[in-house]
């Protein structure tokens, strides 16, 4: 089941999608290009991970990691699929990262990989922006540099786990202005889901609605205001933004002569 | 005003601390030491910061950083005044840390430091607690080391700001098991809540009931298995916990030949 939470004509929805057509509680029908897009689910917290596909650690130079390079991203930072990111004053290097979200169906708290499967409720797409020059050491993104508001593009839909069987052989893809600048395929992920959630709740509380994005392929490029952003992974639909530059009396965080004007 | 949130006799209540007692919605009077304290507030995010005390600071051997060291606590760590911390199996060096809880008031986004007074909504204790056999980057806490179940007792009261008129001249002080051990001052703090609330708010929403933990003074000691933690904020009461030994069936996390046995 792919679910979504939107507004149309004025009012808020639970729907699911059948057929290409969004279905409300009451039956109502609404076509997913008419109605504004809100947050599929309102994670508990978000966890993200650095350094997770083979091939984007090989294209940074590093080796694989022993285990999770986990970093928080705020839950302020969400943006439903359809919003527009903002490009910050003073940035020169803004880069998209397409992820696959797992979301969390049950509180997890110890939990071996070989039962983890029981606690996946469901996966969505994720964008995991973030602005490169604030990134002074790739094992622990700083939160500014990922922690903007309108940093985290999450959807547009949460889809069941039973309608995603083989969730570690799906092709990712990042489409910017229309152009396919990013592709990979979950197989390349170094730790999957059963090692995550057993790693995690090894020492924290995994919660329903919790989210964990789990690292980007290789292909990462820059990105600037005016461009859109079209991310697809096989079976989850696309998640689609637009960026758009910070308004005008916005100071730079950090003034930069490289910066874009 | 000193609300807690609590169970007495069975039914949870919303209280308002006056001449040493507790007064529920109904007026009714509890004793604190007879009832089980909940957190004082349940935050959206909890920004936590590293070497924001300019001893601490100096105890390490560093120079004071030019920008906040944020790092996020999982909301899955905070833990009430009278809960029990977890010692994790495998680990070598636990450190408490006394301090000033900074509660956000309203949603603060882009607020300028000689406007962001209006945005504190009040004060708590915290203790950031932290193993530190995990902490491989003093400017990037892992949240292996920070993000435990447990590892943020947070309270016992919200204190509101109208209480606390000069929050940069309060005494912290935190006991072990009746010996003080750590022993500072918020007028000591780098970065206080104008400039962190003018930084933090650049760049993400600050929402009502977020919480910042403003760093700790020097003076951090190991605690483990059977000590009882009690922090002490001058106007803010004492947030004590005690710590016991994780399950006998729980892995460590990292098998290491120091730790206690």
């Amino acid at each position: 089941m792919k679910t979504a939470r939107f507004i149309s004509k004025g009012r808020q929805h639970n729907g699911v999608l059948k057929d290409g057509l969004l279905y409300d509680a009451a039956g109502e029908t609404h076509r997913p290009e008419d109605v504004q897009f809100l947050l599929p689910l309102k994670p508990g917290k978000v966890i993200a991970l650095a350094l997770n596909y083979a091939d984007h650690v090989a294209e940074l130079g590093f080796k694989a990691p022993e285990e999770p390079v986990m970093f928080l991203k705020p839950n302020t930072s969400l943006l439903p699929h359809g919003g527009t990111v903002i490009y910050p004053r003073g940035a020169k290097f803004m880069h998209y990262e397409v992820e696959l979200g797992i979301v969390i169906g049950r509180d997890a708290r110890r939990v071996k990989a070989k039962d983890a499967e029981d606690y996946v409720g469901g996966y969505t797409i994720a964008n995991d922006l973030v602005v490169r020059d604030y990134v002074s050491n790739y094992y622990r993104p700083p939160m500014r540099a990922k922690g903007w508001d309108t940093f985290g593009p999450l959807g547009p839909y949460l889809v069941s786990a039973d309608e995603v069987p083989d969730p570690y052989n799906l092709g990712l893809r990042a489409y910017v202005n229309g152009e396919l600048r990013q592709e990979g395929n979950t197989r390349d992920m170094i730790l999957k889901a059963p090692e995550l959630i057993e790693f995690m709740s090894r020492f924290m509380t995994l919660e329903a609605g919790d989210v964990i994005l789990t690292g980007t392929p290789k292909g990462v490029s820059h990105v600037g205001p005016g461009d859109v952003m079209r991310l697809e992974i096989d079976g989850l639909e696309a998640l689609e933004n637009d960026i758009q530059w910070e308004d005008e009396s916005a100071e730079p965080l950090i003034a930069d002569e490289g910066a874009r004007t």
